[in-house]
């Protein structure tokens, strides 16, 4: 039954990818945890978003075991993977190829904060993994990945909702799937205001620190006053 | 009955903001004022567009007490209110993270006069607000975000129908909901427009003096020719 | 008869204006004319797209007198009149703020043929209206934007489809209202691709003129192999 | 039977194109080869997509010539047959005018691979075709293009999916229009990050070659995994 919620969560959320335009062809993929039980729901590979039902998702285990399915899972699932079995409080995560957060990720840069709809999201620049060294790519390349991604997160606090995999793309995370595709058109919003603040003011300072912790204190831990509760 | 139209009014005010797609997820929020009774109805905090109803809006008087609705109001709800207090002619504020003119307010830029498309609406550049200090940050942070928006007001005639929050983004406003919305839209337009200008020509001189005036006098003041009277 | 189908026609034009992208709110107006009566059908001004039918539009003479229609003419109605008297070819008329032609508007360049789509259909760049004298804004100021433009066209030859009036947007036109809508929406792509290229390669050079005339051919003159004859 | 079946998946390319956005008017155009009979299906010239059906579609021979249709072939019939004549591989082809890959395109330069959305179509950069010199856009123009992409084919190996056609526009390719007319959609993206990414990084690097290799060969020759196979 709760499996069966999951799946179809988990299709929502790959759908609202979609929906806000985050994806093209099956550039990117969605998933999510059952961490009662350790089971993963991920969308399977190279499969058209329109042609998605709840039953066509792949069930893992939290070591990439397909549980169920017919399909192959998404060629993403190992980096998915690492974000769950590390950080306890993660239960969904998004990838997408999203055009103006992929340019940063491809330009090598983090995304500097220089807004307040940044602050809402991130506690501080959005961040950027380090380059894989080429035994690492040429080894087990997505679980490398997400090595990468959590060694990044190891340094950082309070914990960023996503980062840029340098040279690839943005990849985001969550209570759940759902939160975790709301923060990816966030970051696209985000990453196409930072690119136009740029290009109108070259040397545009960070947001100041103080507007900075206040909104994101607005939206996240006991202070937050944003939204209903 | 004229609080059920009020509601009604501002509830399309606030859509109308997401099918101009001036708005992600939840990052906007339009409000409008009856000021026979003095009372505001704006859009509940962090509830999705689509999950809007007349009844979810919230009733606030003038100083922010809620008056009907289980929600709680928009956390920019200040800002309108000193809007409200301050200026009789203003019926309605919208205020959006619309990408472009969040853009030029990221840079702390006001936006030049650069084409007839600003000079219908504005009569002079879009003014850009103040920083805010840190003890404003960290005290009533939204009621001061409105007194800088009123102190550059203060400066300013003809009124403009919109401002630029530094690091934040536009507010707008007008006689009523509708058209605060109404002019978060060619504001968007206008800020697109001019940033895309500068691309083509750095050092664009602003739009002549001469047709500024006859633009913005062909919609605003007792000699308007354009429309329907 | 006859002219029942002008109002649907330029009804019809006028939206395609909407669904193609080229306008915002009512910054835009299409018109076409009867050449054997002498009737114009044009816009009314300032009301919204979605409210237009055919008996909305407004028939005036080639003077400007209205014949028929409750609502006022488009403000613009002056500069369409100049056009329809001066060139005996021109059955119709368009006129957008659409973002990319306005932003070259704006910057006060003509837009160079960078391309094939760019070759299709104009004999040379874009041209732009030289600016017009503070005594002609506080005038006539709408026919004398007719003028700046007719002026121009003096000069071409081949006669363009369209051209930029300096610091407003496009006029665009054909032999009838839709031919010039259907202008409008490809000048518009063909300004953007002139924008983006000139990111690309700030000092790319027009295109051959070989490759330039032999494009234009295709699609015009007695030479033309372009589409369905 | 199987030609019918053809006529409406050539159809289908062709409002591919439309639904992602890549044409406008009637500035594309896809087609698709039996290679049994040597029966090429093609867009007519100039015919607007919401008119095509799969009877409008036109049947020529490998050499051009109309076996059956009432209307005229694309104009730039000639220079898929080329495509079709020299690499048995091929079967099906789409042209468009799309805005960033023209714009690449038009600046004539190759699109460098700067991430790994490149990577997973791409075997190196977008190549570029040479200029056509004088003689041979006076010519048999259309032929001419597609002798041109042949030889800047016949240098490359492995194969890529597409490429540009210096100041016009991209030629993309597959085993049949389906697949043309994906590799157009995906290329479009890759243009428009790669344009994003140099305005971001105007010195960005190559994607590393162990990255890129890793990507393409994700999905492409025997060692793939990407997809469900």
């Amino acid at each position: 039954m709760r499996l069966l919620e999951l799946r179809q969560a988990v299709l929502e959320a790959n759908l609202e990818l979609v929906r806000h335009g985050l994806v093209l062809h099956t550039f990117g993929n969605a998933s999510g945890l059952d961490r009662a039980s350790g089971i993963v729901i991920i969308k399977p590979s190279g499969v058209a978003y329109d042609k998605l039902t709840p039953d066509s998702m792949v069930a893992t285990d939290l070591d990439g075991t397909v549980l169920e399915g017919a399909l192959r899972p998404s060629s993403d699932l190992a980096t998915h993977l690492r974000l769950y079995r590390q950080f306890p409080a993660i239960g969904g995560v998004a990838h997408t190829h999203s055009e103006f957060a992929t340019s940063w990720a491809q330009a090598g840069r983090e995304i500097p904060c220089l807004g307040t709809t940044h602050a809402d999201y991130f506690p501080g620049p959005v961040p950027l993994t380090d380059a894989l060294a080429p035994e690492q790519i040429a080894g087990a390349y997505e679980d490398e990945t997400g090595v990468a991604i959590c060694a990044l997160l190891a340094r950082l606090e309070p914990f960023p909702p996503a980062v840029l995999v340098r040279g690839h793309g943005p990849f985001c995370w969550g209570r759940d799937a759902a939160e975790a595709a709301h923060t990816a058109a966030a970051l696209e919003s985000i990453a196409k205001m930072a690119f136009q603040t740029l290009r109108l003011a070259a040397d545009a300072p960070p947001l100041a620190t103080a507007l900075h912790q206040r909104h994101y204190r607005r939206k996240h831990g006991k202070t937050a006053y944003y939204g209903q509760r």
